[in-house]
């Protein structure tokens, strides 16, 4: 408690030649400013203020409700964007609050935490965090006195040969005091060429001040990594997917080949699970054991129980029991409940539907708006009508039933359990149990009339 | 003006272990011959002549109208093969020619044009357009003199350590005065092991006769580029399609994963569009801005607009409007225009028809030879019945239509503005505006019916 | 003749973080102890041993038939495993006996036997199988006398750092005299700190009693290859895989881009044939020459003839005839044999039929349990109703056959040659050849109602 944060989340897209914000750019299908909102959550900091500008609304949009927001109108450097938040700081003075950028997604809760956690010790007015890399070029090297002491931060284009050989660099993260840091950008002066306000200025005027500012080497080779332009932002999405796939092989996951294979960082896979090429994890999903995931299964925010296969398929927001197998071509739309054991073959799709345990849709289906009881037979081509034009109403299928090929079940309609609806059927009245439905013509044979017809044709 | 070009397109491809001709090998699915047409028309040559050989036919399948062809009936070497355009060449006395080779693909416009340009302003009678390469092994090196007059091309296994030093290459194209190259021809002479006829000898003729030959660095790495082999093909598919994701990136596309993701020299695609993994665009295809293609959309010779998303969809030769939403699962085929904000759904297949603004085709439809109104609803295994074993017939339907489920419309049938077609009906008259239209059999309900079945049946 | 082999497979899966065991991580889709079995049968030995532990039913499961199984309790090393193994070298005596560990799976046929030959030559009671890495880090050194004779094999731990310059290493695989090994089992103690039998002291051992012992250099880098953890386990999936893919290349198969393209080393494919990206090849299945196969084409154990394109289907085992096309998006199930020449269109399942020349089934069908004649045509939406509810029955289409759209073919039932279904017909007759089959209600328009409809739905 007692500490949050500023996220510098003004930044325009131009070097990625994006008519959006900087800040939405996605890194494994995640905008990078909600990578820096979660990383402060999961290290304890609920109370935070985004400073935005080009795209305001689009990044509002997907910051966490209670997350507070300043327009940072002109961009005048890093120091300004924070002096926009100004009158937030003064709601948080005697906390601790964190400056974040908003296009570092990989700033850890564990290094921020553990900054923070120097910060109080040392009662320091502000807390760099650093990190130590093998080619510091391009970043701000942190010069320390002999005995460790935080001296200052260089900029590598004002740098002399032999800081630029200095491998600790500024993260561009800080842990302030809050009353320390309304005072130093009071005094905060952009009398460089670019006319900016430099964030890191603060610190030489508070140790001017005699108040203490320390570097804290908590940070690793990832937590300086942000994106400037498109291949920037594509070279953070194989940072982050790697990471994930390095952390389910040594979880047991079975990846023989990677082609493809994306996984996003909050989904969890059981063990002997395989993944095969193309298939992508999303969201809050987790996958059971001894799973075949693929190929190029698409699931995001589902759940799938143990021994499940699903290949070619989209699932989205559902739920598959145990030994589900799905695929290939299919899809199963948000709401879905898959009982244990359901075999969904080709071209099959489900849509905000239940279905029992053991029930079959082989092939050429769709079931929608639909309770499905247990060990149900689909034939091909099945529909239920899920829509009349105006409305949307639900299909009720009891255990048992067998529905035969290109039948329409026309809803708001119950078939009762056990009955078997004939293949060409449309139905629009309720079926009781144990009951043949059959609805269709007789057949009429003309003999001889196909030869005629292709006479004509002249075929 | 007053340009042409000599292309070698004779080669066989006994080391791609291929039964047709090597030039025919495709980089970027376009055979290589392609790519140095291409580049030639781009520098302004109109006028040009292949010489073919082995699949001489296959060759002259893929050569522009007006593209002239002399068969080289052996392989006798790269002069021989120019000799064999000696009509050709006698015809555009008084003009150059470009000589390049018709498995070098990536002799770009650029370098063709900057070559000309000094072999013109010298007065050249031949000019060898070379490179400098990292690492020049296997290729003819250009021997200059100290005032970087060209002296000699040299064949890496002719030549001496010091020689093999030189980094400057030759590339295998060249700019000759027709009258020059004519006259040099007549003089070479096969006193070579291998019995065949080196074009190269033609640079040393001349040079003996005081003309003035030149080497004109114009080219960079890729200009050298061919392939011998299947690996070497790969090679420069790999290197066109960097080149391609290259740019693409530059230009503010988002590619968070390039696996899969291959794009033609040709197409062009807006910022802030996203390509996902196993996307595969081809041909003149253009995609607009904020666009999601893929995963795994398959589109050639189409145009895209801005805000469109396509999953999992093969798009052939069709327009997207903006604001469309296709797939997962899709197949729109030639001849097709899909209008501003259409969403189609999974398992349907368009071919060769109009959908007006804001049509519905959700799932399991075929919608083929149709010109279909704004707003229409198609349901779920719907057929526009287009061809009747004999003939095709287009299908018409007026705006703001609903089709029932599993309805078949057998054309030629028109379907009137705001007709409702019920589900399971098979169509074959017009229907007027705002008319119901249901062609169904009344449902038979046996009861108990199901139950004696399954005790007859042992189940 | 005259030769064994003991298969070491009774590790576990711990560090591969698996429920099962170890040696039925699968390398290119195929358990590594399969290969291992594969090897051994390649270099002539038909007389296995398999010493399995954990998971045993599972390795049991995937062993051939006739593959001898002994249960190993304990994990005490592999001295101890072999020991396992003493009644089956008892039945032995007088033979050869390869011991060869059940997760090395690149232990080549040519290797097996290169080493045989050296080991019978030299009449040697034991031939350790040896190779030369550039790396040998973390093998067991091979050490020779002045003469080359084997002088000891000394594991990394043990090693002084000259004996750590070696570079020649044990493979884990040995030939043995069953005699000479069943011997030396008896005298190996477990006078170590792991409380384990190492079978290399038998080496040792033998070489006291002055038996002739040897190391034989007959393997390669890829002989000690084998797989610890699930890195481990995709490494050798990726150089499997990329083994098979360049003799593909040497073979002329055309690979532009080899994204998740992958092929079953016992997998044959014609040259001029283009694999596309995600296409995975499996089992033992042969391709054509001239073909396009993908993108993302599944096959397994089919046969594919020449010409022919298969895009985005699974195939499984089944046979395709010349010139077929299938795709996008169709499922071609087992006992399938497709026909010179037919078209398998988008969203359709071919299962267990016979389709003749030159049919067409070009979408949204399902032809199941069928034998199906020539130049048949499917109308969109055509099921084959192979269930009904308690047995599959089949479907016989004769020649030149028109199927309707939408037309269900109720099994069993003959349609005779040359007749036409009406589109939207449920049959379940016999039709005669030449005739006119059709089973539909006729249509009824009733006009304004639409209208109405809408009025009272307020839309």
């Amino acid at each position: 408690m007692n500490r949050c944060a500023v996220l510098l989340a003004a930044g325009n897209g131009t070097r990625m030649k994006s008519a959006g914000p900087k800040v939405l750019g996605e890194v494994l299908f995640k905008p990078m400013i909600c990578w820096v909102v979660d990383n402060c959550r999961e290290a304890g900091i609920e109370d935070l203020c985004a400073v935005v500008g080009q795209g305001a609304e689009a990044v509002c949009a997907v910051l966490p409700q209670g997350c507070q927001t300043v327009y940072q109108a002109q961009r005048k450097g890093t120091g300004h964007a924070v002096l926009c938040a100004k009158d937030y700081l003064e709601r948080h003075r005697g906390q601790d609050v964190l400056i974040a950028c908003g296009d570092a997604p990989f700033v850890a809760p564990e290094v921020i935490a553990r900054a923070l956690e120097a910060h109080r010790r040392e009662q320091a007015a502000a807390t760099v965090i650093t990190a130590l890399l093998e080619d510091p070029s391009g970043y701000g090297r942190i010069v320390r006195s002999k005995e460790g002491a935080l001296e200052a931060i260089v900029e590598e284009k004002d740098a002399s040969p032999a800081i630029r050989q200095i491998r600790e660099v500024n993260s561009g993260a800080y842990w302030f005091q809050a009353d320390a840091l309304l005072e130093s950008l009071e005094q905060l002066r952009c009398a460089n060429s670019q006319g900016e306000y430099y964030l890191t200025d603060t610190v030489a005027i508070l140790r001017r001040e005699g108040r203490k500012v320390q570097a804290c080497l908590a940070g690793d080779q990832y937590t300086v990594m942000g994106a400037n332009d498109r291949r920037g932002l594509q070279r953070l999405n194989e940072i982050a997917r790697r990471r994930v796939l390095d952390r389910l092989l040594d979880e047991g996951v079975d990846i023989p080949f990677e082609d493809g294979v994306i996984v996003g960082p909050e989904v969890q896979v059981g063990r002997d699970t395989r993944l095969l090429p193309g298939t992508v994890l999303r969201g809050r999903t987790t996958v059971g054991e001894g799973c075949v995931i693929g190929p190029r299964a698409q699931v995001e925010e589902s759940q799938i129980g143990d021994r499940c296969q699903v290949r070619d398929t989209y699932l989205l927001s559902s739920v598959l029991e145990e030994g589900v197998e799905i695929g290939p071509y299919c899809r199963v739309r948000p709401g879905s409940r898959i009982g244990k054991g359901v075999k969904i073959g080709n071209f099959v799709e489900v849509k905000n539907s239940q279905l029992g345990e053991g029930t079959k849709v082989a092939h050429l289906t769709y079931v929608g708006d639909s309770d499905v009881g247990s060990r149900v037979n689909f034939g091909c081509g099945t529909v239920t009508v899920n829509y009349d034009g105006f409305h949307k109403h639900r299909t009720t299928i009891g255990d048992d039933v067998f529905v035969g090929c290109n039948a329409n079940l026309v809803a708001p309609v119950t078939i009762g359990d056990g009955s078997y609806i004939a293949a060409g059927s449309t139905v629009t009245v309720d079926t009781p149990a144990d009951a043949l439905l059959i609805a269709r013509s007789r057949e009429t044979i003309k003999e001889g009339r196909a030869a005629q017809m292709r006479k004509k044709a002249g075929c």
